[in-house]
């Protein structure tokens, strides 16, 4: 095991008709920013209710934060935030409201160019402090200090440990309204957080590996009664807990961490505007085989352990499991060939360009995927 | 699942040689009250390291907390705090000294007779902030807000948000010097906190399940290098990782919990002296067979997952993991037999009296565990 350290102070407030509890949480006299989405939150009732728990307050509404939070879009609610003077966000939203509020947070009380938090990784040094309503599981981004900000064609990473939520509400109920797609990428999305630190070195870590494994077969158990079932309480509680524990940290601890899966995916998104979770659906597979030999204990343990796959040759049991993970994405509507998103192939050079400036050196848990090999991975993956 | 909150803010430095990192943890300035226990720390170096990185600090030592830490000792601490006017608590050693710690950091700052926070369950409404260097893995009290003090033959528990400790190290190296009675307690310690938030009622929590089994089987899997090498860091880690996983908060979301053995058990302790995990492992087989009804779909899934017997009627199922679980305590030198103890079975009134006195109503996740069946317990347990 790797030493490590774990710090997560976020409060998690989950379950039925807890949004009822939003008004204890913020702080008394706040001046509030609510950002929000495309407005969804207006037709399944969130907004109301919110709305109702910050009547005692004095606050500013802005809404309109895309998929993939604009860098642009996000520095109009800087501004908002400074001529304001707000000293509380609330974000009520999905993964990229709540990223595109960490990025507010961060850059409202940041000195220079904001851009630079992203571009040069330059350290962030305080933050509005934040709340957020989690409206779609997927992200995990309700319980950590990541977030992923775009502008143009550029999808860049930042984190401090200030920008933790100080609370999150999770009610499985709001997810009754989400479509299919919304669905199956949180899905996908879940998977691919747990295998990117499950599926890497054997460094003796039983409890991570369960708690992954955990994570994982739970997903596969309540993935049909999550897209078919359009009002289950339980399986939708078990698929929005599975989305936080996957990338809150507890599995993550003292086991090497991947993420090239994430970080090639992320080109995709923004050069030809695929969804963050099937970029990784594409990804995934591909990379595994690719990868099949420095992974070998852990794929067949994954083998073993979360697809049931009886012991013969590791070749096999990989194959095999891959294959599974295959199917298992594309029976939830999640296709895992980048043909079906029709990029030339004589683009490769292009996404291997971007994904060379964005990240120094090679990458995955042995930085030993450099460009050829990510060639190849984008090869088997079409 | 039921609705539940998870807020848990203490920052875990977990790894070899991570108690170099104490001093960056300790507030500026701050002036300290060192904690500890018998001393064994002056003879594994750790009270060496601790006194280098206090260093630019006034501090103030406070040894001898005592097993079940007692009231009276305590008191005393708590007068050294207010004379010396104490800003900041580091306790140094195992589940003990860190319980006393919670003690003396709400009692500080306690108006009125602090006794009534464990008799009365008066709320605390501040406390000296507080860190730890755990020495040895078992209660759990190193990531959680709880602790259990004792007073003649009263041992109570308390509990506030506010004594979480800001920080805790936890070396596995640590544990290289701990004796077998220590090593062994705390492996069945950290097997029935899971038990007790795992083994309740069937709510649909496939992931809370899983992490709890994980915990299960790593401890199952590695007690034999635990207690035969005495210097094999991965199982140390692995056991260290559990003690302190059993009992943060993260496997008791949205379950049931139990805590029947443990309230039972506090009576044998504080009336007869047994070990704390000790009085655990004498009663939570009985109790399980006693309440083998209630919690049936549990104890079959416990029979498969855990111990890995095969499927046939679940009363053979729940009666052979029972077995197993009874001969896993025994095998490590743990007994699981009242009568081990030459306790007369014309106390078990006694017991049941002090039971009575100290919770009111019935025992367990049902709150069905009332006196009646608290004596079937002892008697099935002599």
């Amino acid at each position: 095991m790797n030493n490590f350290e774990l710090h997560n102070p976020t409060k998690l407030i989950f379950g039925k008709g807890q949004i009822q509890k939003l008004k204890e949480q913020l702080p008394k006299k706040a001046k509030i920013l609510l950002v929000y989405g495309g407005g969804s939150i207006k037709k399944n009732g969130v907004y109301d209710t919110v709305k109702q728990n910050l009547s005692e307050y004095s606050f500013v509404e802005f809404g309109g934060i895309e998929p993939n939070p604009q860098f642009d879009t996000l520095m109009k609610a800087v501004s908002i935030v400074r001529t304001e003077k707000i000293d509380f966000i609330l974000a009520v939203g999905g993964g990229s409201v709540i990223d595109g509020t960490k990025f507010i947070a961060a850059a409202a009380n940041f000195r220079g160019n904001p851009w630079d938090i992203l571009a040069k990784g330059t350290t962030v040094k305080s933050a509005i402090p934040f709340g957020t309503i989690l409206t779609l599981p997927a992200t995990g981004s309700e319980m950590n200090s990541f977030a992923v900000i775009s502008k143009g064609n550029e999808k860049l990473a930042f984190g401090h440990p200030i920008l933790h939520p100080q609370f999150s509400i999770l009610d499985p109920k709001i997810t009754f309204s989400l479509f299919d797609r919304q669905l199956n990428n949180g899905i996908v999305d879940t998977f691919v957080h747990t295998t990117e630190q499950y599926l890497t070195s054997s460094i003796n870590t039983p409890i991570q590996d369960r708690f992954a494994e955990g994570i994982l077969l739970t997903l596969i158990e309540e993935a049909d009664k999550v897209m078919k079932l359009k009002d289950d309480y339980d399986s939708r509680a078990n698929l929005m807990l599975s989305a936080t524990m996957a990338l809150n940290g507890f599995i993550g601890i003292g086991v090497d961490q991947d993420w090239a899966t994430h970080q090639i995916g992320h080109e995709l998104t923004a050069l030809y505007g695929i969804d963050h979770a099937r970029s990784l659906a594409v990804i995934l597979p591909s990379l595994l085989r690719i990868q099949k030999e420095t992974k070998k204990d852990k794929l067949v343990q994954f083998a073993s352990r979360v697809w049931n796959i009886p012991t013969t040759d590791s070749d096999t049991m990989i194959e095999k499991a891959i294959q599974m993970t295959e199917d298992f994405f594309e029976n939830l509507g999640v296709p895992t060939k980048l043909r079906f998103y029709k990029i030339p192939k004589q683009d490769f050079p292009k996404i291997t360009d971007a994904i060379n400036k964005h990240f120094s050196g090679s990458l995955g848990e042995n930085q030993d995927l450099d460009k050829t090999r990510i060639l190849q991975i984008l090869e088997a993956a079409y």
